[in-house]
């Protein structure tokens, strides 16, 4: 696996493989406009009422990767992950969300716009159809696009009104828990598909999902824009 | 029952609370253009072909209800149901596409536009997460609002144009079979919460799901007048 | 596939890596109790009452491959075989139950066996956790072992005390949805891993559920010899 | 609730309802084998396996009830409870095991033994077919059975044979657990089908669903005196 990014060579391919997708979900105008903090403020917050409510669906398909685990290592790394989502990041929504007057209860009761509704179900039905690589390819365009914006603007960054937010996802924790998921991602292509998996007729179906959910990302950050 | 219509009580409850959103979907601009006419053709093809995939999630959420059934009969109507979509309500699709020089394997591989995305993934999660009740509500809309929109145009068209699809949906098959689901869907209810089913918290749960789908027929519509 | 048996190469393949798993399940005494009429009736009729409650997960388990599958062909044949066994495979055990008093309510209820339960909820778990193949890995033992078993009784039997039963299976009707099955399963096994599936890692899984529903096969015989 | 015990009024609903079934669980030959010590090494080893792989799929299905939670605290629980399960409960096996010179591989990998295979996957498929109350019906038997033989078996025990093992379940931590998931069990049931769920007819499904449980524990101790 030479030449790799620190997050694997399956994302490695499927992300190249998404071609301008890629670019518009992670240079999408509401990232740049986090950079250089013309962002409006209710923008954001609508945003992140949003992300709240996609982040428990989120949480919800990582824990139906617990259910098709394969092996001891595959569930563990899972429950790590429903556990730190449900216990530690949904905690920075709340506690900014907090600060801005809005409850927990509000939160998780936020009325879902149709974008997250098709994002979020779109992730569970890819898992509940298909197997756990075709899970993993729809939740890694999260992890790992997140973990690239964050390091990009904790560098570009020429305000600092979102800096609580890039520092949550440029963050040493969170690029760690992104470069467990890749290596989870390309033991688990091995594992079952051998080193040659890239080269299987399936490969372009788990490519599809992985470049499904990148497009349902920038439609995410597009309903951000209009709040 | 005396006073319910012919799609029965549950039916009837759900869509009265479903409010202005029932209306919302079944008299969109959509189908107005449909009674009048006036409806664009490259609209309604661009509908037709996304309906088409629309129909394969749709097929695969009654295969669902199958799985999810209870007893003989609701196993045997749901079957029936997932048998008269693939081999039967497809083919009016196929049929007129295929006038059109539009192709069954083009068809198939319709890119899905969002709206048509979040639809049906909301139908297969609200199934997968939750029980028959929860799938069935979530079916529902679909089913019996084409029925009245079917109903109400055979009666109020003013031009032949769209006579194909109206009559479809208007004719004594179509409403037959939504007839079966009414009572299927209320004996259902009955036979697991009781006669007074609709006093029950999860009442409002079931509701919801139904509002919900139905606000997801009118996004669909809107999609349609945007090709 | 030249050399392949007329239920296919997925199948040769995986039957022959199955070993003396298959033998014990398609030779087992109760078969052999069939075949000359030494069978006890009071066993048979056990046998076909779990084998109806067996049935009704059977098909809820082929429902599910219509929710899994990736084609219109695929999705159509599901369809069919749900149907047929709903509405046509079902009615055999109906037939004859009916004829010993035994009423398809109670039929529907009979209480389940411990060997079913483990059996069917083993292939609705294989599904729901796995994708369309591991599905089908663990639906084909049934299929195609009655047909084996169908046709070699109906060659060897001296006794007609079961020549219901043994003309259903080996009857033509039955074989042929056998063949289309095994098409089904090659054609899902090429289009998705390509022509040498059987090179890959997760062949090995796909064979281990063959192996576990044959074995699970034998012990619902044994169970209908222990009425 | 006033009158219910420490696990709760729904708990104690189905417990009754679920009458000898029960006590052939909690009182199972087994068990009172480690309560006089008389239980031969072989058998306790022979269940240890198996009780392993048991704790792989009951992890699962607890990440299930995270996949059909309704509500944050519902997520936060079931979230906690696998946690627990994965990383500690499990652990106790492993170590006991290791002591005995098995190695984790060779527990993750024990042959699963068909009545833990019906056991586990009667868990999952209550828990897909079904609603979130029939996932926690089918799950709760285990928990609380555990915590009853623990408490019992602490208090009447006359060899310290497997002192280890009783004083895990009849221990502070693992009561506790109980106690939480009594709560949430009545919160669930109160939340979705109000204070009289208990009148509804759904309820037999979900007493059914219980009982079925614990007869399948039954089984279970059975099998773990047939090494």
């Amino acid at each position: 696996m030479s030449g790799a990014s620190e997050f694997g060579r399956a994302y490695d391919l499927m992300r190249a493989a998404s071609g301008d997708t890629w670019r518009d979900y992670t240079r999408h105008d509401f990232v740049e406009g986090m950079k250089d903090g013309s962002l409006p403020r209710d923008c954001f917050l609508h945003y992140l009422r949003q992300d709240y409510v996609y982040l428990v669906h989120y949480s919800r398909a990582w824990a139906l990767a617990v259910v098709k685990a394969a092996t001891q290592e595959e569930m563990g790394a899972a429950s790590a992950t429903v556990d730190a989502l449900v216990n530690h990041e949904m905690s920075l929504h709340i506690g900014i969300c907090a600060a801005e007057g809005i409850s927990t209860k509000e939160l998780f009761d936020t009325p879902e716009a149709p974008e997250n509704l098709a994002y979020t179900r779109y992730v569970m039905d890819a898992g509940f159809s298909g197997d756990y690589l075709n899970l993993l390819s729809a939740l890694v365009p999260c992890a790992m696009g997140y973990a690239e914006i964050g390091t990009r603007l904790a560098a570009e960054a020429t305000s600092d009104t979102y800096a609580e937010w890039i520092n949550a996802y440029a963050g040493e924790d969170y690029q760690e828990s992104c470069r467990v998921i890749g290596r989870l991602f390309d033991a688990a292509f091995e594992a079952r598909l051998g080193k040659d998996y890239d080269k299987l007729p399936i490969w372009k179906t788990y490519c599809a999902t992985f470049e499904k959910a990148s497009r349902l990302e920038a439609c995410f950050w597009q309903m951000g824009m209009e709040p």
